[in-house]
């Protein structure tokens, strides 16, 4: 680990706020020495909850985002918020990351604006881990762009690369392009030329794969637009809800079943435990000039904690480098062809 | 039920052919006698396996589609394939409707260039019955167009709501758009676009819903493009997968858990009964000039004999009439506009 690490909380961010951010900011910082916090948001509300923690401390922003606001609007008229602060932070270097919980859209929007994108990318994505069949899967972009030329699905998939290598130690990931077949006539004429584009590169690319393919540990990044990889995203979240639905219907159907899912129970507990998704808690906003991790709106303490232990990761392997260096590798090699 | 109702077989589609179609066949006839069968492929092999079955017979083809053909190839070059000679029985009105396990492109191209789409109706689509919280959800298109124009959305939202109510039987569908947000300004210019359409239109249009809105019971009816609706499809299935192998592996971590896994094995039974996609089988290629049910190309009897009910249901109903009325009623209101 470096020797020291500053992340920058969106302490308003999320349906909680405050009250789930600092209390995870206080048990991060007791456990791991070389962690400096700051906080952003209201001093008045924030200062009086922090007690007599070390490496923790205040930068006040006037204004919240809220949940529900445009992105435009935010960015327009929120210069002071605890969002856009925290973002300042860390373009300025006084911090080595953001996390924040709140407003998707309006994060991705100040983001791009105050951090700029790197070098070779086009438009940033949301990056995160998916549990699968023997592992994980890392699926992008999860919504931030809800259209994707054949050239952005490429740095998706360099992006994605990365994220999988450098903070999962994954060997040369097996990336995957999402498509309704595997054939190469498949799909629309987008994912077709990111498929040929991705043929030509040096990743390693397998090929199209369908829906299913995100669970079956076929491949370690699965590539698509904003628009079906939320969409995909929200599916899984569904179905995986239903079937927890069905299976406590099924167990307090009578008697016997009722009985039996009291001994099931602690198996079931396992279960709810492997597939929690506040475990996965912490997708990445990769592409941008800094580290912006963004945790679920609705996190508890655990999931953010872990949202903060991600972004910690991604400081120390300097994620952001790794992926310009790898475009640019891409470019260079383009261009002696 | 009418009086009589034929229904043409592709016996030679789908990953096993006559083995699953012919006892598949031979049950529903000995339990429907309203039912007659014409079992389509090749003679030599269907006639000996019929035995004495009454209102089941053979109509010969001599060449199959395969499943992993072009479906321009297949339309092209096998004009007496099993699949073809069935749709061209539905044309000519010696059947009802068609049901294929076979190859879905092939399938698909076959019956447009057979059985032509209804006036009003620029593309079919693929509709299905999803599992959901508190009974099902409808969903279209699952895979018949990769890209679609918000006209072409708009005429799957009435085809749905026509599968919805006459089949499926529920009062005035409620009518979703799939997006990756429920605010006017999310997704593309074309979602947005069909969501004015259905706006302005008489259909029960709730608004835009997203991915975990397929299985949570706020909307009967799902409208997406082919390619994000196949892509959620499988998505659902993958997930639905992965919490299954969890189940297994928690309940044989060791040997209390393989004890409380016993002890709950009917109610897990139960419940894969009643999530089995074997039931809810039989996918409607709606917009055509004619009935035509793709079952999977995995089906077993059970399953095979449920899209052939599928196929019943809709002859019963008249969909493609039913269809063809709502969409004329749509363009006649437009016009009076």
């Amino acid at each position: 680990m470096r020797n020291r690490i500053t992340i920058a909380l969106d302490a308003m961010g999320g349906d909680y706020g405050p009250v789930v951010c600092v209390p995870a900011a206080l048990e991060l910082s007791q456990k791991t020495p070389q962690l400096e916090l700051i906080l952003v948001g209201d001093q008045p509300t924030l200062q009086p909850m922090l007690g007599s923690a070390s490496r923790v401390r205040v930068k006040h922003a006037s204004q919240v985002v809220t949940m529900d606001e445009s992105p435009v609007l935010a960015l327009r008229t929120k210069k002071d918020s605890s969002m856009r602060v925290a973002l300042d932070l860390v373009r300025a270097g006084e911090a080595d990351a953001c996390v924040s919980a709140g407003n998707t859209g309006a994060l991705m929007a100040t983001a791009r604006f105050v951090l700029k994108t790197l070098p070779g990318i086009d438009r940033p994505a949301i990056v995160s881990a998916i549990p699968a069949i023997g592992g994980h899967t890392h699926m992008l972009d999860l919504g931030a762009n809800a259209e994707a030329t054949p050239e952005q699905l490429f740095q998706f998939a360099v992006m994605g690369s990365i994220v999988a290598h450098d903070v999962h130690e994954l060997d040369d990931p097996r990336i995957g392009l999402l498509n309704i077949g595997e054939e190469d006539i498949k799909g629309t004429d987008t994912v077709r030329q990111a498929g040929e584009l991705l043929s030509n590169s040096r990743l390693n690319y397998v090929g199209f794969v369908e829906g299913n393919d995100i669970f079956s540990g076929r491949v370690d990044v699965v590539v698509t637009d904003g628009f079906t990889g939320n969409i995909a995203l929200k599916t899984m979240e569904g179905a995986t809800r239903m079937v927890g639905k069905a299976i406590a219907e099924e167990f307090s159907r009578d008697p016997l079943s009722r009985a039996r899912g009291l001994l099931a129970r602690p198996v079931m507990r396992a279960l709810k435990r492997r597939l929690d998704p506040r475990t996965h808690n912490g997708a990445s906003m990769v592409g941008l000039n800094g580290i912006v991790i963004k945790s679920h709106g609705g996190a508890d303490e655990v999931a953010f904690g872990n949202a903060v232990r991600t972004a910690v990761l991604e400081v120390e392997k300097g994620i952001p480098h790794q992926i310009g260096q790898l475009i640019e590798r891409h470019f260079s090699q383009r261009q002696a062809v």
